[in-house]
């Protein structure tokens, strides 16, 4: 839509084989809700492996492409976590023992003697040159902001803490309105009403929702955009339409 | 791992703004479940919105270098159902009335006079040259098949069900066996002798997910491969380092 080209871009990597073998992501809805109400635009999604290549050229697309870029997951310190790797790799730049981040290690897990203990701990203390920490208020392992890479956790409840850390420090775009009204037509019927009303409101977005629960079908349409004005003549304007059509129409604000 | 190599891949592309903006996907942990049952290595998902040329672009990459791709979303009558479109540019191949598709929708919505009835209909028949239609059980709309590349619908229970209808098209893979195994130890302790284990069993990939719910850490441990005898030797070594790091290992079968 018009509108989306002056709004600031967004992706997220999901890094982790564990989501590419089915257990679900719990993230990306967390995040792209924080986005939307920051006028931030998300567009591009992507979940991949724990695999280094794939890891460093997904991180320099999305980079080169995005106003921000985050990534979940990978961070730990077992043998599978290899994103502040890929990262530093990703932009050419070294990893190396951030001392603030190893005051956080030894602050959380205590001195100790154990040697594998304390690699492991050093391991999470690995952070790009260049890069500045992101504080993990539930457990130690810090993230880590790179030029507009911002790197989080994967674990869901320390990932969200990460992010809400973090939003402050993002620009936000436009203030975007969103409404939904919701009916129980059948999509075909407003389709081709639904188009005329997309191109006379072209600086609306226009989403069509259908769903299909229990035997019963269902359409949400969702109206979103920066002129509140607009947003909800179009409103009103689809209303009417399902009203025309033999349908009841339930508006719900969303913003 | 060494085994990947062997295996055929795949990705999906999840299509729908509406994911973007923070309706969460139920497609994906699905799909993903019923590829790995078939030993089909999923490498990569991507999320991207109702965008023509972000879609043809993305649908091209993927045919090129997956064995199988699979779409949801975009495909039922209104504006922004733009699947089919796309997917025909990403061939160069012409958008169609595909005869069988206008017979299927003229069964399900029964013959009309209203002219945005039938636009609507005729729309959901549009299906690229050359391709080969996919049952909808649900409703109307068919899916469609073009190469390699599987258009399913958005919506959850017809997504689902159109996968469940062309499981049995693609060619399995060799069988993956899988193990868990959970425990209540810091990741941290584990992790230098889990890098070792993942050394000495390079055949099987080992990943660590640990979490953190209501104040408490957990860690599962997920071992995969195609050599059975070995998934279960290593699940054994994975479960005594556990015990000898003072845990209680948890087993659990995946397969």
């Amino acid at each position: 839509m018009d509108q989306q080209s002056t709004l600031p871009t967004a992706a997220i990597i999901v890094i982790g084989n564990e989501i590419l073998s089915g257990l679900p992501d719990q993230n990306v809805s967390y995040i792209a809700k924080g986005l939307n109400k920051l006028g931030i635009h998300l567009q591009h999604v992507h979940i991949i492996g724990d695999v280094l290549e794939t890891i460093v050229e997904t991180v320099r697309h999305c980079h080169a492409k995005y106003t921000y870029v985050f990534t979940t997951g990978g961070i730990g310190p077992t043998h599978d976590d290899i994103t502040a790797e890929a990262v530093a790799t990703a932009f050419n730049a070294s990893l190396e023992l951030n001392k603030e981040a190893e005051k956080i290690m030894l602050d959380h897990y205590g001195n100790s003697d154990i040697q594998h203990w304390n690699d492991a701990r050093l391991r999470m203390a690995l952070i790009p040159k260049g890069a500045t920490l992101i504080n993990n208020p539930s457990s130690a392992a810090p993230g880590f902001r790179l030029e507009n890479v911002f790197v989080l956790a994967g674990v869901p409840d320390i990932a969200r803490a990460m992010f809400d850390e973090i939003a402050s420090l993002l620009k936000p775009g436009p203030k975007l309105y969103a409404e939904m009204v919701h009916c129980m037509l059948a999509e075909s019927l407003l389709a081709e009403e639904l188009r005329n009303l997309q191109a006379r409101f072209h600086e609306v977005d226009i989403g069509s929702y259908p769903y299909f629960k229990n035997r019963t079908y269902g359409l949400s349409l969702v109206l979103r955009g920066i002129n509140q004005d607009l947003v909800s003549e179009a409103t009103k304007a689809v209303m009417l339409l399902i009203t025309q059509n033999g349908g009841i129409p339930e508006r719900k604000n969303l913003a």
